[in-house]
């Protein structure tokens, strides 16, 4: 494969960069991999574990003529680093992050970097339960889907690089607006993640069932919310600050479903249950269709044979 | 294997009572396994896939001679089955069920058996998004708890030979108590799938975030919840209509908790929702150590390399 980028700079190690270190390292994507992050314990361990060429001690170090700079901290911390690097980043330089959320980051970012570096906020849609440098691996982005957010003003050319890099580590490049990636994150992936951190602090507060009963049972639907409600907590707290409006929308939304079947439950509306139930189904039958899951018996433990 | 019973009788031939007469066949547990189910199509399904030695059209014939008979079917037909076959049980035989809630069945199906039939209502913690006769394989069980509630007139000698058949079917068996068991499954299986029907149900009422949307980008937690929420609709409203009292106890705590979080956001209450998430991983890492999930890299597919 060929290089795309002459230098990267990684401002951040978890488990997103970590993994995108590994992609380029794979595929040759970059001509140096240059790395850094806040924590010097993070710094040690990238160094140990070898992903990047160099990790430097500082955002600035790390910018220093590098022709793509990924913002691969949480969302809360970009605005403090973007006004540390903005006079340090190359002339033409392509300037990229992986937040989960878009409108808090253009505002927190846009206003520091110099008109000579193309902005293009981005969003891997890709996770695990797991966070930090030593979780990243190579095929973390293979089929999922990589949206860019690249404006009315960015420049075709750098659009252009930007979506063969991450295509090359194996995403599907879609762009989208700004605030219209809000919503739609929203439903599928911040409110959800609200919901399932909830059911999980429910069951862990409950006096009469003891800790120990509720893992052991957990087969039955709430493994699933505790593997959801593993992510990383800071990362978490971030999105939530940051796109308060879209998920107190959607949260109000649901509450209001909630009700009217906790409504139905309650007056024995069979009936309503028994549609509502059904009616959900084709939506998940639409998501193995468009191969974002598979349908292969999971033999009870709510994952998939791969 | 030994066969531990000479004839057994499933009622109902869905995703539990196929799986178990795959995992009977694979270890020789049963002389004869005869099947019923109330659709004709069902029964001419499971005839054309021979998991049974005989399908029978009606549960009296079904249960004739048999020493075990399994209620497979949704907890809302229990009842009209169990007056149906009550005398025509044979004598010293064990009858047990699968239903999810247990309240509710000893209520439903008791006072229908004779004295001289052993009842222990069962519930093996397995599944999968599926159902009905195709959908049914030897493994389901592996590895999964399967809860027996003997009550206390229980005979000894059937209580064992029932936990044997479960475990020969790879279950781990434990017994509980009934009105226990329906708190502990409102927390870990009835609620969660409630909330995750809620949520599907919210992506799909949603007019500005296209369905296409919400399935394409599904990856970042969404896609769990569909598969939850994907289960038989029949089955779930009926273990909501009879497991009510405990469901709403849990859904009044969630919805307790969930305000919390969502005033946090509204207020911007970092530290709030740091705690909480924070708190919440605890439970994952128990779930891991008892062996119920793992901890591999699940490719950002939500599930795990088995």
């Amino acid at each position: 494969m060929t290089q795309i980028y002459d230098r990267v700079a990684l401002i951040g190690l978890g488990l997103i960069a970590s993994s995108m270190a590994h992609a380029m390292r794979r595929s040759g994507l970059a001509g140096e991999i240059v790395g850094t992050a806040r924590s010097g314990e993070t710094r040690d361990t990238a160094r140990e574990l070898g992903f990047c060429d160099r990790v430097v001690d500082t955002a600035i170090e790390a910018v220093a003529g590098a022709d793509l700079v990924v913002l691969a901290m949480p969302v809360g911390a970009m605005e403090t680093v973007a006004r540390e690097i903005g006079s340090h980043i190359a002339n033409g330089a392509t300037v990229t992050d992986v937040g989960s959320v878009k409108r808090a980051v253009v505002d927190a970012v846009a206003p520091h970097l110099p008109d000579h570096v193309d902005f293009i906020p981005g969003h891997p849609l890709a996770g695990t339960e797991h966070s930090g440098p030593r979780s990243g691996f190579a095929e973390l982005f293979e089929n999922r889907y990589c949206i860019l957010l690249p404006g009315d003003g960015a420049d075709p050319d750098a659009v252009d690089r930007l979506t063969r890099y991450w295509e090359a580590m194996g995403a599907i490049v879609e762009t989208m607006d700004v605030d219209h990636h809000d919503l739609v994150l929203a439903v599928t992936s911040h409110t959800p993640h609200l919901i399932a951190y909830t059911m999980v602090g429910v069951a862990d507060d409950l006096r009469r069932v003891t800790d120990s009963e509720v893992i052991k049972y957990s087969a039955g639907g709430f493994r699933d919310f505790t593997r959801i409600a593993a992510s990383d907590p800071t990362m978490w707290r971030d999105v939530f600050l940051n796109n308060k409006e879209a998920t107190l929308e959607i949260l109000g939304r649901f509450t209001e479903e909630l009700f009217a079947l906790q409504r139905a439950i309650r007056t024995g509306d069979g009936d309503h249950l028994f549609d509502y139930f059904t009616h959900t189904r084709a939506i998940r039958r639409g998501i193995i269709e468009a191969g974002q899951d598979t349908d292969a018996p999971d033999f009870g433990r709510g994952g998939k044979k791969t």
